[in-house]
């Protein structure tokens, strides 16, 4: 367990037995913008690659940029500023793309979106495994990042990822300072439900 | 381990070093129609709810239904025939919505499918720790699956799911027998690119 799954597994509070790995993974702020070895970040890519998907067509592609690289500074521009001034301290950005048709004939997928989400979950448990912040975001420039990343016209851009070294709490903004905690969640009734959806 | 993740575990090649439990998942089709105890199914959905999404939103719903429940004979009639004569055997299916709009203010949300997506590879996970079959699946009737989960119009439906305890595989017809194996993936350098996608 490393010291981010702790705190996430003590503080949040579970209905039902559930794997410490799931409950563990959160999304910090805080890091120490100390660079990432290339197997660790491989290993990343590695767990999403196993992600399930419809026909197993792995839509998932990942473009990134190291800190301190020619390209990191692109990437990190591409954030609002409320994500900028963490996501600063990172090792690596990450593009998140999925291809929106099929590679053998060329028809529209489905299920891009769904099944890159699939593989961003395994990217995140097993980022969070190794003892690293991994925090996905919404909050950038779309469009800007296809130009950034030359994303080709047949994947759509899905979020960014914010992976690096764990940090310390007191160098983030007194704002965010005070959010540095594993959020909670609605209860499982209020997500299943047996037979049809609540009318 | 479960017997299942032991297959996986050792028929996958991996390039680089990552969790079992993500290796270990994979989508097999051979149940034996026994049931499931509610706080087993429960634990699917425990497991879902702790993945990240935009803001917090948790835009996944899950709606099921039980073998042998009245709702059954209606959720197995929107399989297209390839899955249904597998995942008739199946405990539960369950269809996979997400939130397109979100709750506070009614505006789009880019991230819907994603962030279910994310979820649903939460829900796959653990139902393979628990040594279940877990089994994704777009082979299906999306439009009357609204009609038969009511789902209201502001939700999406992203895919189904056949979760049941592992059966024989040689009750599987021959063509699906063939198959009943870990399935591989594109290596690392295929999906992960620094910097840009290769032009």
């Amino acid at each position: 367990m490393s010291f981010l799954q702790q705190v996430a597994i003590e503080q949040r509070e579970t209905e039902f037995e559930v794997q410490r790995t799931i409950v563990g993974r959160w999304s910090p702020r805080a890091m120490s913008g100390e660079p990432l070895a290339d197997s660790d970040l491989m290993r990343l890519f590695e767990a999403a690659r196993w992600a399930p998907s419809s026909g197993n067509t792995q839509p998932w592609r990942f473009v990134y940029a190291r800190r301190g690289a020619p390209d990191w500074e692109r990437f990190l521009g591409l954030l609002e500023e409320g994500n900028r001034v963490w996501a600063s301290a990172a090792a690596v950005l990450i593009i998140v793309l999925s291809r929106t048709v099929r590679e053998k004939d060329g028809s529209p997928s489905r299920t891009h979106a769904f099944d890159a989400g699939a593989a961003w979950e395994n990217l995140a448990l097993q980022g969070t495994a190794q003892g690293l912040v991994v925090h996905g975001m919404a909050g950038f420039d779309y469009d800007r990042a296809r130009d950034v990343a030359r994303v080709p016209a047949e994947y759509a851009v899905q979020a960014m990822i914010a992976v690096g070294n764990p940090g310390d709490p007191g160098d983030l903004p007194e704002r965010l300072r005070k959010r540095e905690a594993p959020s909670a969640r609605r209860p499982v009734r209020e997500i299943a439900f047996e037979g049809a959806f609540p009318g």
